[in-house]
């Protein structure tokens, strides 16, 4: 962001302020009938059904623009929405996106943001379709809407796991947790000592995958290459443990989970050794890595064998047994979710 | 609510608040295929279009908690999205709504707050499908996201409408402007003299119109019984001119709008006149009256002159000859917005 000029939001008035947001706007999906600028948008997916999921961001709970560049923030917000879209084995089509803004953002930050909206839609091929901007009293508040499609009840829910079934993770897990450490660290270093320079050189990869994630947009293709529908899926926003309970719950079965299956990045596991924690440890309960959790029929493992984003991590199980993890020291221990309580 | 429980939020979690706030949803929608409860929700509009649209409101800028009781503002939050659907002549479906809380928000006041979210997704028949629960640091913070439905292509725009259509509104205009003019000095009362009682006993009418809109599902009913499709709509969420130059600009037309056919209802003049303000003004300037503003071809005029909620305040010129308004008195004026902007 250039330091040199501010152009206060308020002068562009709502309308100014819309028509200069949405002035680049590129249509990429033929059922997007009707964008950005009436009443409301209108979508036509012409015999598909339509998939919804909604977030919303909070500065200070969600977020912390002291180390989140506003550009990977807006990349980030839209991201995580078509991560939910993917997770129900649909393609995203559309966003509508909503936005509070305080006084103390210039038109220049907001369009700093705006480049990583745009960079996210570009990417994923979705449209922005609509949204609301507002001033905010305190606090960015961020809101996104992710619309997407799928062949009629070709969704996968996360009720519908059967015993038996081999329990699948996309990617790798953990690397956000450990990236939101050294940032929070560094916060604090720079708000005790100015003039220390930020130590992050070596932990690109953690701090990567937590400020711009991306959704598994090819393992769905993937799944349609191979002819493969999963029995159930999630994406995993709170943390691998927290993810697998739920799916447990929902299909009403129980799992056996190996510690040594779930799929950690080497650069992690150093990163996460300089803060003395087990990166087993941040796989289970670490969140914001927006990886898809899965399970398949045991038949299909051949079909997805030689997928190297894809590591199968354990398999269903009656729900008398409850959800279990076998350590790599051979022990059985109950899964417990310590995910993120948004409430607290 | 009663005084006497208070139940903190994050003693539920987030995902026992949710169980907590869906456990008596109905479903009105076969479209709706699968609602609250996966990463997403899925709808099936079965060969219509889908129309969305979203608002974001934010305590402090769009409500004020000192005197608006949280079982009107769920059902408010919900009505000004539907509005935008039915504003698009199409018929609301489903909505998502994302809240965030700050700690000061029992169990008891969300749940006051969900009554009235259900009791509009009961009266206009839609189904609440999603959403997210966070907390906030500070302030309620509301994000709606409605769809609808509509015929293929049938959905009416901002941006057609023709030179010689008659202009019409529906309800009447001004109320709820005036409705918060008295909230705001009942508050100011009770701030500097907080044992004076407030008297808002004759205002029940401009009151109800801010705290308790309505969207117009019986104009749009009317239109489809009487086969009257509008060249043009929008909803009057900023106030008449500011809405009247909208269609203008996007229809690139002017209008003649004559001031003594703007409805106005007899409470709204007496409430106004206590304020020593012009009745006009709160009609052409008050927002948040969700009223539809629509253009018919004037061959339409016979079907919609005997419906007492539909007036014809105008009609559409060439765009040479700009908005303008011929006063009681006979002069002309240029229409000038003096809507609200949200970003001062």
């Amino acid at each position: 962001m250039s330091e040199q000029t501010r152009t206060e939001i308020g002068s562009l008035g709502e309308f100014g302020l819309i028509d200069h947001l949405t002035r680049n706007i590129e249509i990429h999906n033929a059922s997007t009938i009707l964008g950005v600028g009436d009443d409301a948008a209108v979508i036509d997916h012409f015999g598909k059904q339509t998939v919804v999921s909604t977030d919303l961001l909070l500065e200070g709970v969600h977020f912390d623009l002291a180390y989140t560049p506003l550009k990977h923030l807006g990349y980030k917000a839209v991201i995580v929405n078509l991560s939910d879209i993917y997770a129900m084995n649909a393609i995203p089509t559309q966003i509508t996106m909503s936005l509070g803004i305080s006084n103390r953002f210039s038109l220049e930050a907001l369009d700093e943001f705006y480049e990583g909206v745009y960079a996210a839609c570009n990417r994923y091929q979705v449209d922005l379709i609509g949204g609301d901007t507002t001033t905010s009293q305190k606090g960015f508040v961020i809101s996104v809407t992710a619309i997407g499609e799928v062949a009629p009840d070709k969704f996968v829910k996360r009720s519908t796991a059967q015993k038996g079934d081999l329990l699948c993770v996309s990617g790798d897990l953990g690397g956000a947790y450990v990236g939101l450490l050294f940032l929070e660290r560094e916060k604090r270093i720079f708000i005790e000592s100015p003039g220390v320079q930020p130590d992050l050189e070596n932990e690109t990869y953690v701090i990567g995958r937590l400020l711009k994630p991306e959704a598994r947009k090819d393992i769905v293709e993937f799944f349609a290459e191979k002819e493969i529908t999963p029995t159930s899926m999630m994406d995993i926003s709170d943390g691998l443990s927290s993810e697998i309970l739920h799916l447990c719950k929902n299909s009403n079965l129980g799992c056996v989970l190996y510690e040594e299956k779930i799929p950690v990045e080497e650069a992690m596991k150093t990163a996460a050794f300089k803060f003395e924690i087990d990166p087993t440890a941040c796989a289970l309960s670490g969140g914001e890595d927006y990886e898809l959790l899965f399970t398949i029929p045991q038949a299909d493992y051949d079909k997805l064998v030689l997928n190297e984003q894809i590591s199968v991590i354990g398999y269903m199980t009656e729900p008398e047994k409850g959800a279990n993890i076998i350590t790599k020291g051979g022990g059985t221990h109950a899964i417990t979710a310590q995910g993120w309580n948004p409430l607290k």
